[in-house]
């Protein structure tokens, strides 16, 4: 089967449809999640996922149908009055719009689709949400200036759209509230399933607004989340093959070592970027170096784009299309750790042939 | 493996390790949600589920996460003030709580675990709740109940949770505004999919809220939905893989025969409340007979209750645990197309030999 280098759905993980398998012949989709075999599951994915994220006992990992609910949740659970949102594409862009659908004070701050943020603002508000890479643009924005935020901005609780970042990104999340991803980017799974890393501030919010006789949903609020994250269960029945997945995959890369699927994925951005940069018919869409994403990788393709994905399509290989009105002169490579160091190897080779 | 009779997540339908597998084959989970091949497997499903459950055109068919989610999701939508609830059991007094936690004024109509309802009411209120067959007590109330619940309220809208019914729930929908229910029960699949139908006027609702600047949500909003659904796409990156084995599941039990499956779930469900009623230590929890779900089947069982479940573990079959309070006490026995005529007659035979 062709390799998938669109963003998402993305290639699928090399061990994710063993795993599958696996969970079928052991039951996981007829376990109750309220069964001590669900809680096993359940832990072994939160423990999988700490160890290779790195994440602080300081921040709980709760579970939800996806990223595009998470937002929703964040705006309901942590928003009262006021969100800010740094917007440089569709995904960040659509956070910004999820506070406006809830009737909550939203406020923009936007560059142009390709461009990116260095200097933190100082704000009045609850939450500020910055995407650390946009899928749509290819930009990821440096770690420095979203640690800049939070120190900037030390009573307003910092969300980070991590969506097609992680398991590259390594966040030092003590400088974070909330971090989010759903699995079918860098984690190569089928998609069904979002990742929503919060802290104990998230949580006070959270209380806080219900202590107030806010409304901050049903079953996906923060303290529901809690008590039944400490029972190592969820609060409803979940995509419960998704979890079990999860944690094996998290454990897969584990023993294959974060540190080495980071450098591989640095080697494969560095090789992409060069050949762009050389290519007579194509170029990074993404200029400033400071924001080229390692994960997503934009060519500017221009009239070529149609003939280019065509080509690549007769060598086994689907480049992910341009997004929104880039579809027809942009096409996207996502670079995940499914991807592997001899397939973009080979891509560089068939775009210098091409 | 062995046979489980938990309600759900429940025992997997007979073909459905089959057509996960071939999604895999297909290329299912890593396909484009905006993609003419993802198109044609929702059209698949959706199509597929139209002519098993023999849902009019009148309505449409969204996914969410869980029947969960639709609670919330029916509440944001469609209630502006109030919402009645019938309540007799752990789930449809969920849903009653639901629009308590989204500070809606929710009116509980109540009866005790095992009871139900044959008298409509006339409620003042934009929304009625109404389980058909409770999951937590093994009530399943008369359909012509909920039509005349709707004949007697013609300006609310009519939402019948029927999680553990469907397929065996033969409705008319013209009678019903919403009907919603998850996969991992009668359907016999993974949990991590809702199934949410609605007509016309529910759109209409959520329409007129959103006009008068009311929040409906963001992305699981029934026009998002409409918008979505008619290009037979879904508003986010969904469980693809869910909606794929799901046409392939409802394909399988059109082929079967949908009334094949009904009246052998008739026959199952006598052969059981037949033995319950003959045996000297266990009794059917529901007494009235106008109120014994076929679908979910409880027993009484007492003080025998850890001893019958464990000497059926040896048989290999797995009772479900009655349900919150009765935990200790009753065992539930679900009676899904998964479930064989066979299944049921060797577990009746090991009932009477216990």
């Amino acid at each position: 089967m062709a390799v998938t280098f669109s963003p998402g759905p993305s290639q699928l993980y090399f061990t994710v449809e063993d795993h599958t398998r696996s969970a079928f012949k052991l039951g996981v989709p007829s376990l109750s999640h309220r069964s001590p075999e669900f809680e096993k599951i359940y832990q072994h994915t939160q423990e999988s996922l700490r160890a290779l994220l790195n994440i602080p006992s300081s921040h709980h990992i709760f579970f939800a149908g996806s990223a595009t609910e998470i937002w929703e949740r964040l705006i309901q659970n942590l928003v009262e009055e006021k969100s800010a949102h740094y917007v440089n594409g569709a995904f960040s862009e659509k956070f910004f719009k999820a506070s406006q659908q809830l009737n909550r004070q939203a406020q923009e701050i936007r560059v142009a689709d390709g461009s990116g943020f260095n200097e933190p603002a100082l704000l009045d508000v609850e939450l500020i949400g910055v995407t650390h890479n946009e899928t749509s643009t290819g930009v990821m924005l440096p770690k420095e200036f979203i640690y800049g935020l939070k120190a900037k901005n030390p009573k307003a609780l910092l969300c980070v759209d991590a969506v097609s970042a992680l398991p590259y990104a390594d966040f030092d999340y003590t400088k974070i509230d909330s971090v989010y991803f759903s699995v079918q980017k860098g984690f190569g799974m089928p998609p069904g399933l979002g990742v929503w890393i919060v802290n104990d501030a998230c949580i006070a919010k959270a209380n806080a607004m219900l202590a107030k006789g806010l409304s901050i949903g049903t079953h996906h609020t923060l303290p529901f989340y809690l008590k039944n994250g400490l029972k190592n269960q969820t609060p409803e029945t979940p995509n419960s093959v998704a979890i079990y997945v999860l944690g094996k995959v998290a454990e897969d890369m584990l023993r294959r070592g974060i540190d080495t699927i980071r450098k591989e994925t640095e080697y494969k951005a560095v090789v992409l970027y060069n050949e762009l940069k050389q290519h007579a018919l194509m170029q990074p869409f993404v200029v400033e170096k400071q924001y080229q994403s390692p994960t997503v990788i934009i060519a500017n393709t221009g009239t070529q784009t149609q003939a280019l994905a065509d080509y690549l399509s007769k060598k086994g290989m689907e480049a992910g299309e341009g997004y929104g009105q880039h579809k027809g002169t942009q096409l996207r490579f996502a670079n995940f750790p499914a991807h592997s160091k001899e397939q973009y190897e080979l891509l560089v080779d068939y775009l210098k042939a091409f």
